[in-house]
């Protein structure tokens, strides 16, 4: 039995630990997950250890977000939780950006998600029920230099959270949004011994997801901004 | 045993809902608090109820709060999870409001603040180690008109809160800042039947400041806003 | 004579009065200036009373916005000036909108500015002078429900603006975004006379903007929240 | 004849170099200036070359405000333009800092803003016409480390300034915050020869005042921020 008042979950952009370190703890509540990413080859050895549904998108193409939300329905009925991870990063000074770049960068950050959002509203809204967790970045609240393109798409996307809280929250909805301030933690990165847990736990990160999973409406948090204690903000 | 990695605890400012509702979450975890109030008779029933000790302070006052510290210290230890929660609220247009009673909500919602952040740092810094959850508001975020007073008060606490997470969180110590939007539910204040969950439970609320407590320091949030599902914004 | 350091504008996004207002004010400086829009034809008149050179874009588009530039350095000399007043709005429910036409809104919000910041740059930068002045909404520091395509583009605009002005103004080039918080203006939209100066004149928005363009760089603005004096925010 | 729809100012706080920069540009559009501080002896220069009236006070303490309001209404009329420009500031760490010393930093920041704020609504609002100029710092948008007492003054003079615009724009007063961000230049501090303008010019800051004092009501700015091209931000 789950302690969460959710029966079934929708991953999208499985590129990062948060995902994995989410598929866990959901799957640790015996919730069915769908995990989707572009490249399903690399989560192979999550669906093994957890038993979750991998499934192949293009986030950013809303016709193949809408096939992949109508497969999950068949697979593990209508998603009550769908989490948005996927995001695109280019770097680069303003003059020397290559301009479809620019475009396919924010069109995975920001218009992958509202695709998400749009196909979780449809489901969600009849059923007065669900949750929607968009993972945002500082980029979402402060525009870096040389940073152009993660900063429109991440800024586009605290603005659909808001959006999207102020429509749907009423309706039953949960939405929130996290801002994840400095590097999450990787196979490829550990944190210097001088300097420990300096890099984002994504099971900590985790954690706080379920515990927002778990509010009771009448005290829903809308955005929480994570970062480690030594990270300068 | 404790699920929390504090070990005692110190709550100012008991006059709403929130201090009542943390009292229990804590002595529930079998962790000693001290409760601090400028009233503490109207604390007698949950004291009874929990255990939890309640000492007078007007916690306006330095040396009063420093003296709060210190019997705290005696009772219980040095507080490791400092919780303020007193707030100073006067309403009215500017040219009317009374220029001590403005000074004086102030002192209450920012000064207090202030005493209880000095001797919480000077406790846990030593020990690097502690939790200080503050109490905000909407009018933290947002000054309305015919309430300059909160505003100031509260965008006070603020200021604080980010300058003390910036100073004190790469000491290991946690500093939180709760933005709590909207009318916390009381005995005297019920949800109408068809507005339920319009207020916010405060156990609800005490739910979200265990959660911050149990975070692990790789992934801290500094700021967190509640509020109703149907509350706008 | 110009009383501004600048020789030249183009001002892209022509639909709205306060396009209008800054070619006249522009041209009363004797500063030559290229105004851009998807229908050129509207302009006849401007161009007529202003002497400014009327060009299409669809400023959306990253070509055109190239060859427009291109155009721009023919006719009056490489734009030191570049306004952006373009955006993209189509309301709705989440749940109904139609997915392409809120990417197109995005687009014409946010890659239009970011293709212009970029041609823009590309010429200011080796002159080491330049300003790149871009409009925004009240929708871009707050989304509202019901809209979330504009919530997205304008705070995408935002994030570009913000990550520009770190990028470019260190190089000597002002970048400025504007927080324009209620209706503009417009023939087809008088004050009712019990609400004098309830919308906000195209005239005194431009002023505004001139008086940017005359800050000297060691108090520059990054960016201004311009509203009518009885607008509720 | 003053080019302002104002007829008289009142500036407070005259330490720095903004207040003389603003006297000298209200003394030269034939506007009679109060010029207002604790120590009135460093004013002399100031009111040899412009004309100024230079009264003492100390802000923070109500009655004084109040009489010194008193005495300019006396010599010049009622202050249509009231500028507050004084503030507290004690830096070091939280665990160390002295409580009095606090208090008295916040006092002068926000308490004295508030009581001219008061004065100044009391004078305006049966008049429908004025101007309050609040000079804020990057302090009151952000909070620094081993800064409490002035992030804690300058958020609530940024509160203050919030709430103030709400309840008097639509009186017809103008309510405008600056957030001075960077050291501002002065006799003693000149900017390095490889830095040029790397400090605020008083009188670059002074003529964005004078800008906001011409906006007309329909598009009036609340707050501007206000920076160095070359300041990190």
């Amino acid at each position: 039995m789950s302690t969460l008042p959710y029966r079934s979950a929708l991953i999208i952009g499985a590129g990062s630990g948060i995902s994995g370190s989410l598929t866990r703890r959901l799957r640790a509540e015996n919730i069915p997950v769908v995990i989707a990413a572009r490249n399903v080859g690399k989560l192979s050895a999550l669906v093994d250890e957890t038993g979750a549904i991998a499934l192949p998108v293009d986030a950013s193409d809303a016709s193949q977000t809408a096939a992949l939300f109508a497969e999950t329905d068949k697979r593990i009925g209508a998603p009550e939780i769908v989490i948005y991870n996927a995001s695109g990063r280019v770097r680069g000074a303003i003059a020397e950006l290559d301009a479809a770049e620019v475009e396919r960068a924010v069109a995975v950050s920001a218009f992958g998600a509202f695709h998400a959002v749009q196909q979780a509203a449809r489901r969600m809204i009849p059923a007065a029920k669900g949750a929607i967790l968009l993972t945002g970045a500082t980029a979402g609240v402060k525009g870096f230099a040389l940073s152009a393109p993660f900063a429109m798409g991440k800024f586009a996307l605290r603005g659909l959270a808001q959006s999207a809280a102020r429509e749907l929250t009423p309706k039953g909805i949960h939405v929130a949004h996290f801002v994840i301030d400095g590097a999450v933690r990787s196979g490829q990165r550990a944190d210097p011994p001088d300097a420990p847990d300096s890099t984002l736990d994504p099971d900590a990160i985790a954690q706080t997801y379920i515990d927002v999973l778990r509010q009771q409406r009448s005290a829903w948090a809308w955005e929480i901004e994570l970062r480690p204690w030594v990270e300068k903000f």
